[in-house]
């Protein structure tokens, strides 16, 4: 069975998984890439000269096995990106998914071929209708839900998600968009695993029982 | 020189220090005692059929050292508790202070003499005062901020504790008061430290740098 996974996905010591004052400069507002840094340090992520550790352990399950992404508006543009006909994310002419990835609007727009094997495409669907045709679109693969933290969020809150990988990063922000909010009991229904690094990350699973 | 330390205390994984609805039959509201089960399994709490791993060595630094503990009005009772003359604590005639106690108050009232060496202290003061005044009454040995979690919070963005140990329970309380609100930042002037225990806590040390 093809499972709804998250992958790498960062929050703070303080719960935010993205800082506040988002901009097309700024995709994570006042954290910058501080979030990220663990990963960018990984083999994984920068060749042979990055970590080889747990961390990359983790960094490297972002795409193996995964079929399909879903992400929310906020993750693909800045606020208001749906009046740019031309706004086509902030990754370039190749993105780093190499699949279709669903986008969740309110906005929605034709399909986008891009380079590399990524499509987007728009759709205004309720999390499980848009994992349905995530599912779909996957081939059999794994989905993952890429964000941003609303997204996650919603996703764990309708049980949706399989299995979860969240890295702790040790930093606080102060302000931004929580993952945790209104997720009261969830240790309920998932199995909660704490794996520290070296380097002060520590990576959270949470496994559906 | 002598510390100003925060020790074993318990919050969720969203954050919370304390659950909502606190009342006289319920000190932590709809967290219960959920937040501190871990350490009542070590053996330094319950005896040889504790736990005797790092949750025991953890909870044991508790009262190590300690000459005198800073609390928050908050803690020391349900709200209003400074309308009833009669109200001496939760911990009935021997609490497990053994030290000084200053309580923070807008509503001080005269020293309270415990069994077991704890006495109460109700004093009116900013977190340096109160620090000052703990210092003194420690006689040397160093003073643990108790808590609850604004009255942390108030000395750890005052940089004024020294180390603290936080243990983050794999539940979700979703609601009740938050530690790590304002202090964005922080890790600039705290070595942050992470040690998963086999029993699913996560304790997190902060060392002043």
């Amino acid at each position: 069975m093809a499972l709804a996974r998250v992958q790498n996905f960062s929050i703070s010591l303080d719960g935010f998984g993205t800082g506040e004052g988002l901009t097309a400069d700024a995709p994570f507002g006042h954290a910058g890439e501080r979030l990220h840094e663990w990963m960018f340090a990984t083999r994984w992520w920068s060749g042979p000269g990055g970590s080889g550790g747990v961390d990359d352990l983790f960094a490297r399950q972002f795409d193996a096995g995964i079929g399909a992404e879903i992400m929310g508006a906020g993750k693909y543009g800045p606020a208001g990106w749906h009046e740019d006909p031309d706004w086509k994310g902030w990754w370039g002419p190749n993105p780093p998914f190499h699949t279709p990835v669903l986008v969740l609007t309110h906005h929605p727009r034709p399909p986008l071929e891009m380079e590399g094997g990524t499509t987007f495409r728009f759709l205004d669907a309720s999390p499980a209708e848009a994992l349905e045709a995530a599912r779909e679109a996957a081939q059999g693969k794994d989905v993952r839900i890429g964000g941003g933290p609303t997204v996650v969020r919603d996703f764990l809150a309708a049980r949706l998600v399989d299995h979860a990988h969240i890295a702790v990063v040790p930093i606080l922000l102060g302000r931004g968009v929580r993952l945790w909010d209104g997720l009261e009991g969830l240790e309920s229904d998932y199995r909660i695993e704490t794996i520290p690094s070296p380097g002060g990350v520590t990576h959270l699973t949470l496994t559906r029982v």
